[in-house]
């Protein structure tokens, strides 16, 4: 018995991998700082809770395969907002903005075919588009000017006749950057005059540290066909142990294509949409308030991040996530050691390894991702742990 | 921009397919019974609400990958009880059984490599196949004898150089067929002797009409590595909305492979999970009490099928489904006109098209699964107006 050709590429998850080691940290006594996983610890909204609670039935049915007609309502709304008007139709259910990226491969590529990722990127891309047969072309960037990367000429120099399409993440995740409405356009515009798909990762659109609130793919109605939009209620309200996220597209025929994966898996979880109504109904206040949080947490970690020497950390615009380069000589092993072999009074602290966030070899090897998810003062706690685990390692390995 | 090769070659759901037309017929004023789906009437155990409202953080957080530990512990005393001694690494918590489906499919197979499945089967099973590239090979089986399929030979035909596993509904969706132990021993062998993985969905486990409960495919020891069986929180306890499965394996290699796709997605609804620790936890009285009930209803269709004119239907042994072939030209005809052109007292009815359940072409035109998930007196109702309604189609299409 012979396991898959795809599912050997697959690599475990960067931010997950360490996990057994981690438990067995926990187990010894260890307190973790885990700026390893977006897991915010700001308080899911109660009016998900109590949406959940006010669920009015004894029996627990499926919801319709496209989505709870009310969450799709509030989807929709929620885009209103944005002036951006949709017909509920637009939109899918889907479980987690995971699910809508996994659908999305599965309708779009066959083997072989390539899909454009500017990187480093969100390691799970991979496993999706693996899941599909597809290649990751990654597009090169640099740390040194924060990982931008919205230049046509890289873009149509990686574009052959096996490419599909363009997956962006705005703001970016892992790196934080936010295209500005010129680069939106003329990634638009790539997309559109070679004929691809353009997969806009959304999920990060209410963390933006400057301006007046980000743009989305959808306004561009010239691409309506094009532009596939992921979206997911789990960072945005904070709520990520709620699997609810959307596939939002013009593209009739594409949605209908991935209407039979939403089919096949049945239905989102029931209680789960209930909450998600409350939530993409609440109103744009709460955004600005945890923005405001998360402004000051980046300042934060990168303020202490330029104080370790040798560290290379440029201030990242949105989402919550940053990359640094480390002066160490492997931040996988660094990692492993930072939790089976270091503490201090008893803590440590995770991150995830550069590494996975790359689809080109060797790249990323002493780059790390922070998810600057926790309050201030164990931000910078986490920092000064990662400032003594640099030292003490580069000790131990001189 | 183009769609892939394996989308078009998934169906839409036969359960699902009329959906927009049912939403229609509702819009319209009709009362619609509902025998397309599997979706029970009975109470979802308030255990499981308890447990949701117990949730005891203010932060709704990922769950691991592999699943909660509490969940994990719970699915492992569940199958305690039924004396399967497992480790709790054994089991990969899943969204719904459907993912486990889709997980094995994507880590087992490569595009060309072939299932063999007895057909009719559940639908989806070609979703979660075709989204892995994979082939589907049907076997053979024959209404006039309750569509068995528990025969050596006709397994060992289908056999080739490409296949790759056996699948196995064990109680069978759509048919109600139940393996007896040495029918279980004989596919396992099979599967054994010509180095297969042999997936068996259990999800209806608990439901049977006679005897003393059924057998696991985990039992066989000598095929630990072979068996990979999907379970399912969803049918077992009502609970359809909850997405909550498993797939149990003591084949570390493979589990350890679908674990990159569970991290891939992050993790299974935490309430859900919550909520299914409850349920896992439940004692075995809880099932007998739901066996009676469905057992009545099963008598009740089964009898009133009987009497309409030019029906055939076996008695099933197991699950809450049942196959009919119908005197009617084309089924799915005949439920589209059942919501477009038909009503008595306000009333139809809707079931699943038989022809989605067969992977060979033409196959099935004629037949229904009707799930009688409904109080008897719906059930009953339900039937009468399914007589009503062919009489009235033929009449009109004479």
């Amino acid at each position: 018995m012979q396991i898959s050709e795809r599912v050997k590429l697959c690599q475990q998850s960067p931010m997950r991998k360490f996990y057994p080691y981690s438990v067995e940290a926990v187990r010894q006594g260890k307190k973790i700082y885990h700026l390893n996983i977006g897991q915010p610890d700001i308080p899911t909204p109660p009016a998900f809770f109590d949406a959940v609670s006010a669920y009015a039935s004894d029996v627990l049915s499926y919801a319709p395969s496209p989505g709870a007609p009310e969450l799709l309502d509030a989807v929709r709304d929620y885009y209103a907002k944005l002036n951006v008007p949709l017909d509920s139709s637009d939109i899918l259910i889907t479980t987690g903005g995971s699910e809508a990226l996994m659908m999305v491969m599965l309708s779009i590529l066959n083997p072989g075919d390539e899909v454009i990722i500017p990187e480093p990127f969100y390691p799970n891309y991979a496993a999706f588009i693996h899941a599909a047969g597809g290649v990751i072309r990654p597009m090169d960037t640099n740390p040194a000017v924060g990982y931008w990367y919205a230049d046509r000429a890289r873009f149509e120099a990686l574009i052959n006749e096996r490419t599909k399409a363009l997956l962006i993440t705005n703001p970016g995740n892992p790196t934080g950057v936010i295209l500005s409405e010129d680069e939106m356009a003329m990634i638009k515009d790539v997309a559109k005059e070679h004929d691809l798909y353009l997969i806009s990762d959304e999920v990060y659109r209410e963390f933006y540290y400057a301006g007046e609130g980000l743009r989305t793919m959808l306004e561009f109605e010239d691409a309506a066909d094009h532009v596939l939009v992921v979206d997911s209620a789990s960072k945005r309200f904070s709520a990520c142990g709620a699997r609810v996220g959307a596939l939002i597209s013009r593209n009739k025929e594409l949605l209908g294509q991935c209407l039979k994966f939403c089919q096949g898996r049945l239905a989102v979880a029931s209680l789960d949409q209930a909450g998600a109504v409350a939530l993409y109904g609440l109103e744009p206040a709460y955004f600005d308030q945890n923005r405001a949080e998360y402004k000051l947490r980046r300042d934060t970690v990168v303020g202490k991040l330029r104080e370790i020497p040798g560290v290379i950390c440029e201030e990242p615009k949105g989402a919550f996530y940053l990359m640094a380069t480390l002066p160490v000589d492997d931040a996988d092993k660094f990692q492993k050691w930072l939790l089976t072999d270091f503490q201090d009074k008893g803590e440590t602290v995770m991150f995830a390894p550069g590494e996975g966030f790359y689809a080109t070899p060797g790249k990323g090897k002493n780059e790390i991702r922070i998810a600057y998810v926790l309050k201030q003062e164990d931000l910078a706690r986490a920092i000064d742990l990662l400032a003594l685990g640099i030292r003490e390692y580069n000790r131990e390995n001189a």
